[in-house]
Formats: C-alpha cells, structure tokens, sequence
C-alpha cells in the first residue's frame, strides 16, 4: 500500500452548486449504438423533466428483475428491483435533485402485451405518468416458441399499436419512450431458432414507437456493439435478462437516448 | 404524444469499439466536493485495475444494505444489495468491461471497527482483494451515544489503525480506499448531540487513510455540498443510511475519487 494522495479534479469542473443535467460521458460502446440510430426526424425531442415528475417503467421480468412487490412507493431501492430500471433511477434521482422526480417500476416477470393491457388501468394511468417506458416484446415471442403461448409477431404488434392508441387517449401529455425487445443469440434460451422472426417483434416494436413514442431506445444494436467488447456471457446469463454489466449497458443507453 | 424523433448524439464521441476508462462527467456536486480536498501530496495515484481485478467492499449497513448473504458470487446483483456498493459495481463492470473487474460485497449491518476485524479472515483475506474499500465508523459512533457500546473515537482510531496494518502486512500489494464516516445533522437518528464528537470518528478516519490508504473519498463533504441542491431528507431517510439518491450520490463520488 502506498501514501495517501488526492486526486485533484478536472479543470473543466462545473462551478455552480445547481446540479446540471449534465450527460453522462456514456461508454463508447452505447454511444455507437445510439449514433447508429437513423434520424428520421430533424427534431432532437428529448424527454423533459418537471417538478416531481412521475417516471414509470413497464415490462417484463428484465424491468421487474426482483423488485420488491409489497413496496409501493417512489424511488425506493428494494420497489425497484435489481436492473435496469433501479440504475436508471438512481441516476435519475441524483442528476435530477433539484426537480425531485419519482420513478415506479411496475415491470412483472413474464408480461406480454396483453398482460400489460389488463393491469394497464392500476399499473400506468392510476400513476398518472409524466413519463413512461415499455420494454415489453420478449415473451411474446419467447412463450411462443416455448409452446407456451399461441400469438405471433402480428399479435404482439396488434396488441401493442391498441394499447398506445388507448394510452395516448388515456394519457395525452405523457412522454413515450419504447424500448427495443432484444435478444443475444448463442446464450442458453437463444438460439438460431429465434431468427430470422424475432426480428419482426424488434421491427414491430420499432414500428409502434414511430406512430407513438417519443423516444426509441435501441437495446438490440448496444447489445450487438456490446459484444465487441465482451462476450455475451458478460451481459446476459440466458440471452433474455441482463445481468448486472446488461443491467448498466440497458441504463446508460436509456439515459443517452432520452437525454436526461 | 409526439411523433418520433432520434437524438443525435454529441460529436464528441469516442469512435473506438473499445471502452475506454472514461470518466463520468459527474454531477456538480460531487465535483465540488472533490475539488475541496486539498492536495496534500503532488502526486495524483488513482486506483489502477488489471485484468479480473477483485475488488472488495467493506463497511457496515450502509455498504451491506440488505445484500443476500447466501449469494457468495462476484458482480452478482443480488449479493451487491440496494445501495452505493451496486452502484460502483455495475458501474465498473460497464465501464470496464474489457477487464471483467469482479465485485464483492462485504458489508455487514451494524459492524464496527473490531467486528470488521473478527471477520476478516474469511471476509477479507480470503478474497485476495486487489482492490479493498471500506466505510466504517458511524455505529463506533451511534452504538455509543445510543448507549449499546462503550466504545469512544480513541477506540475506534486505535481499532481501525491496527486492522489496517495487519491488513498491510497481509495484502502488501492490494491498493486500499478509506471511506469517510459522514452524517446528516437534523434527520432523525443524528441530532446536535453528535457534535463535535462525531468529528472524531471522521478525523480518525482521515488519520488512518493518511497512513493506509491510496485513496480518500469524502463522503460527509459531498453529502454537505448535495444539501445546497436538495434538502437532507432527500438523500437520506434517517441520516445514517444514504436512500436511492444518497447511494448514487456516494458510488459517483468513488468513482470520481479513484479514477475509475
């Protein structure tokens, strides 16, 4: 062990006490992701932020990932779960402080779109959203190919097209952000199977979030430029659910795509 | 809601596939408190991670909160618990990830100095930590005022002291972080009944890092520079134990501290 030393800080440190919503300096990896991302539209609509501003995160057992469902509230830890969703709130939390946002996951393991739809009322508009995030797709495909479950891609973008058109009538002002079903092939439930169909849930959802949303977070292509980095195993133990690195990987490329 | 649109990403992009140890650009206050530290040495040492380094976090409740003990497995979620440890875990493991960096979590609520050092054989030791970081001090502290403990800040030094040379002696290549005990005056359990003692416990734990330790992480200045954006409830629901965005708070600031 050696002496103490202090690290002196950067010069091109902010000076004022208001916290910025200064971007994280992402990884390179999710920032080819995201440049790899077309723009469609000349407008760089972000997602804002108002005072407390309630952030709801949806999906299946990737947005779940353990969280505690006997706790209700707000930015609690243990509410949270273990994954994506809890690093995007904590960073949400601390960036954001001065506007004080709530973030809620109400991700449920197992969760296809029609799941989604009958808790829907409960689990998105009684919250009243300012923001909401879907990462939903998955199962839909994955139960199916189980022999689980007897939808299709066409199902699961039928579905999911009903379900905004209700919730943007439901919910008028609320910013959308749909995330990109994923899968990383060659890990344990993913195989050759899943191709070349998988990719019509991607494109569906793809498709839903142009007609709805007001942000697309590409998770395919940060996975796909993840592995150049380090192999599938290192983000994934099955294909399906991020581990903690996926968890972080899924985070960071949420916050860059919406710019908070 | 809106149509879609894509964000452009910021042209400052790094274009290398690899990710680079880039730091984050931290939150204002973290910043701040960082720069307060006055360089006692010239030399900026920051922690230094190689190939599959072990990094080991250590502490009381703060660090433990609420881990699964039976989960004995590195940069698993469940075993890093809800709190500042996951929060530089997942961080390393993404910001790293071509070194595969492997996180345990060591804490154990209610520890002191000297339960750290009844342990330490199979929490420590064992590990072969290439990277040891521990946060202890506030129940030296609070178990005494509360009565439970007849323990004093001289105790504690003199504890903490010893276990760190042994600690030495043992692990002569294993770079150490010493955290600072903090507190936050006015919520709940910390009252003006703590003053000036408590500075003890902080001043002696400065004394001890100065001997041992490569890194210092300020933590009861950067929960004071936090209290300029946000209240203290916001960062702490009882003034011992950092909540969602206290714990984010803490894990930015050692990630700005070591460098990594």
């Amino acid at each position: 062990m050696k002496s103490l030393s202090r690290r002196a800080f950067l010069s091109t440190a902010v000076r004022s006490t208001a916290v910025t919503a200064a971007a994280f300096m992402i990884p390179s990896i999710v920032d080819a992701a995201i440049k790899k991302e077309k723009s469609a539209h000349k407008s760089e609509k972000k997602i804002q932020l108002k005072q407390n501003a309630v952030v709801l995160l949806q999906g299946d057992s990737i947005t779940d990932y353990g969280r505690r469902r006997e706790v209700t509230t707000f930015n609690s830890p243990e509410a949270l779960g273990y994954g994506y969703a809890s690093r995007i709130a904590s960073a949400l939390v601390l960036n954001h402080a001065a506007l004080a946002p709530r973030i809620y996951n109400r991700g449920v393991s197992g969760d296809k779109v029609y799941q989604l739809r009958d808790r829907w009322q409960t689990d998105c508009y009684d919250l009243q959203p300012d923001v909401l995030s879907i990462l939903i797709g998955v199962n839909d495909f994955w139960h199916a190919i189980d022999g689980h479950y007897d939808g299709t891609p066409e199902v699961y973008r039928r579905d999911y097209l009903a379900l905004m058109e209700q919730t943007r009538n439901k919910l008028p002002n609320t910013q959308v952000i749909i995330c990109e079903p994923y899968a990383i092939n060659g890990v344990k439930a993913v195989t050759d199977a899943w191709y070349p169909q998988f990719d019509e849930i991607r494109a569906a959802a793809r498709e839903v979030a142009d007609q709805y949303a007001d942000v697309f977070v590409p998770f395919q292509t940060v996975f796909d430029q993840a592995l150049e980095v380090a192999p599938a195993s290192y983000w994934t133990g099955d294909g399906v659910h991020a581990n903690l690195a996926g968890s972080q990987l899924m985070a960071q490329a949420w916050l860059e795509a919406t710019g908070l």
